[in-house]
């Protein structure tokens, strides 16, 4: 069994959703080595998060966005957490709903998406600036 | 240290959340030869997701659906990813609230889950068809 | 490649949001083993849940508990799971909201956490008692 790990950093996304399959997968060729195992890629930031989703039509990314900043809005009146400005308690509890890591399997040396999934960088802040990702993949 | 791997062709279920714990298991009957790992079950889908959660009361299922179905409402006039069907946009963004994988670790040849934890797929279409799954697990 | 596995029962907590990092590293010591790996926390019950947020403020807890109380309200008019008290169906909604495991690199002995990154117990229930937690660790 093998096991490898990189740390990657993104450079500053716009707030929004954002497909980083193909960063993801360069970061660590070694995945072509593993006949049968898994890749995890992990976010160290509590104002951005890692999902799973459709890669292929914009809007659903724009979808997201809309409905997230819907379901946990900006200034609502019990937020006690406010000196980092308006954008960042939604940002933490967005981060929490989608989750800091994406668990993927890998198979014959790649990973064993869905044809329409990809991995999405989802940053929560206005102007979050560089993140920075730990990628891990173990296997036969 | 031992890696294990199947797919598995789940059949179409209604929209809504449904018991698969023992599809799984009968799955990779190799879990049993596991003292000590864990297990992850991948969907590869963006419109389906998987779940932990309440075993017993099927109500427990029917409220999931009352309450995501009120939390991401059809229809919402933000959506413009609207082109596949009034159920579609919503299916994705409840997919990355639950996530596409569940892990759970094993003991002793067995899933270590609680007394009253089954896995669920969570179908948000209304006529999702077929859903395909990988599963994984490995320890010693 | 090593694996290592024990179980933590937590005391019982109040309702809400509680940082537990320390306890999940001094259940299980061997982590400073592992120069490569992997750390699963895993939670036996379908009313409490696991995440990986912000680990200063004690005010962003707070905050937490305030919106999935909003977003996931007790006594909604369509729950048909009420007989074990109001707030026991949103416990388990909000458990599948955040999920039921953790799992966070291990780089040279340590967890391989943000700055500002820690692992929070959710705590659903108005009494949920003591909670049972998996901790598994692997890697080179």
């Amino acid at each position: 069994m093998q096991f490898h790990q990189t740390e990657l950093t993104l450079p500053a996304f716009n707030r929004g959703f954002h497909l980083i399959t193909s960063r993801v997968e360069q970061a660590l060729p070694e995945i072509a080595e593993i006949s049968s195992g898994m890749l995890q890629v992990f976010i160290k930031h509590t104002s951005a998060s890692l999902s799973i989703n459709e890669n292929a039509d914009p809007t659903v990314r724009q979808d997201f966005e809309s409905h997230f900043n819907k379901m946990v809005p900006e200034n609502a009146p019990y937020y006690k957490h406010t000196f980092e400005g308006p954008d960042d308690m939604p940002a933490h509890i967005k981060s929490s709903l989608l989750g800091a890591s994406v668990t993927i399997p890998i198979t014959n040396g790649a990973l064993n998406l869905g044809t329409w999934q990809g991995i999405y960088l989802c940053e929560h802040r206005d102007y979050g600036g560089q993140r920075r990702l730990v990628i891990s993949a173990f296997g036969n």
